[in-house]
């Protein structure tokens, strides 16, 4: 058994933000050499998120318009979290809904994918450093 | 390490619909001949979900109404994706509560569930032919 | 390809509960022996959750009022399911939004961690004791 691990580092300018990291996953298994196995792709920070679903920009909108429904970022005095001295609360409620990880099978080299896969980074609270962390196990 | 690949293919007549793929994810695995190892049960298409919970009609009526609570099918004008000729917006919405994937141990060549873990397609944008990905990779 | 396989048991008192499993986690990977691979770790039953974000008590706290404005627990019969003689429904659409499992990188024999992730067990219908599966593949 092989494995490949890779960071990949965002810096949202926003608060918010899908960024399609696809590219810089194939790149890491290409650089893998790994034919068959398991790609894990996961936000290492826990008010981001990495989902797999369409790269169309008005799909990202709903996402961001329904998500700041089911867990506003307003009035930051509403969450306990926030009395650490935080503004984030909601980020971590965000990400919940959207997931941590994805699962890929690496199927002859490439990411086995249906038609519209592609896998994104969800940023729910940014205007720092944050990390993607990518492991890829097979042969 | 071993793998195996197989799709698994639905058409779902109406629009949303939850189906026990439980026997089809366990006849993969026999004939993949793996004793130990992981197998990661995925939706290929990014309307549609495969999750694990409860094979109980009462419970999937629960899930049904308060997904369509959640993320509603209408008006179908409120979602900005639904301007592309869509209409199915909220069905990425409820996909993403519901989950794209299922990553299941494999011991002694059989799925180590608990009691009543069954794994379910969830069909959020039905009417046409689509499909789940199993890969199990092991020994 | 080696692989470990471990039970964790817990019996909540209450209803609903957070707890920390990270350091249970990290002894099943000391006695793996493994280095490099994944770990899965999930919920065996399906009214709870395994799940990765930040061990601060306001945030929980924050997790808990949510779930419960998302998919409260009263009326119980406002959900079918609790027809079979159940009062749980909740739980299992509460465990939808916080998921089943987390899949975790193994590098150098350590769970491949960001700054602040730790692994929790969320029990949403607790009073009776329930488990986790631990299964780490890898070399």
């Amino acid at each position: 058994m092989q494995s490949y691990r890779e960071e990949l580092w965002f810096n949202v300018p926003g608060r918010r933000a899908f960024i399609n990291i696809t590219p810089q996953v194939e790149t890491c298994l290409r650089k893998s050499g790994i034919r068959e196995g398991f790609a894990l792709v996961n936000a290492m920070h826990i008010t981001a998120s990495v989902f797999i679903n369409d790269d169309e920009s008005g799909l990202h909108h709903d996402y961001e318009q329904w998500l700041e429904g089911l867990a506003p970022h307003e009035p930051v005095s509403s969450y306990r979290h926030n009395r650490t001295g935080e503004d984030n609360a909601d980020a971590h409620l965000k990400r919940q809904v959207m997931g941590r990880e994805v699962v890929v099978a690496v199927t002859e080299g490439r990411l086995d994918f249906g038609p519209w896969e592609q896998i994104f980074y969800g940023e729910f609270d940014g205007g720092r450093r944050k990390r993607v962390l990518v492991k890829i196990i097979g042969e």
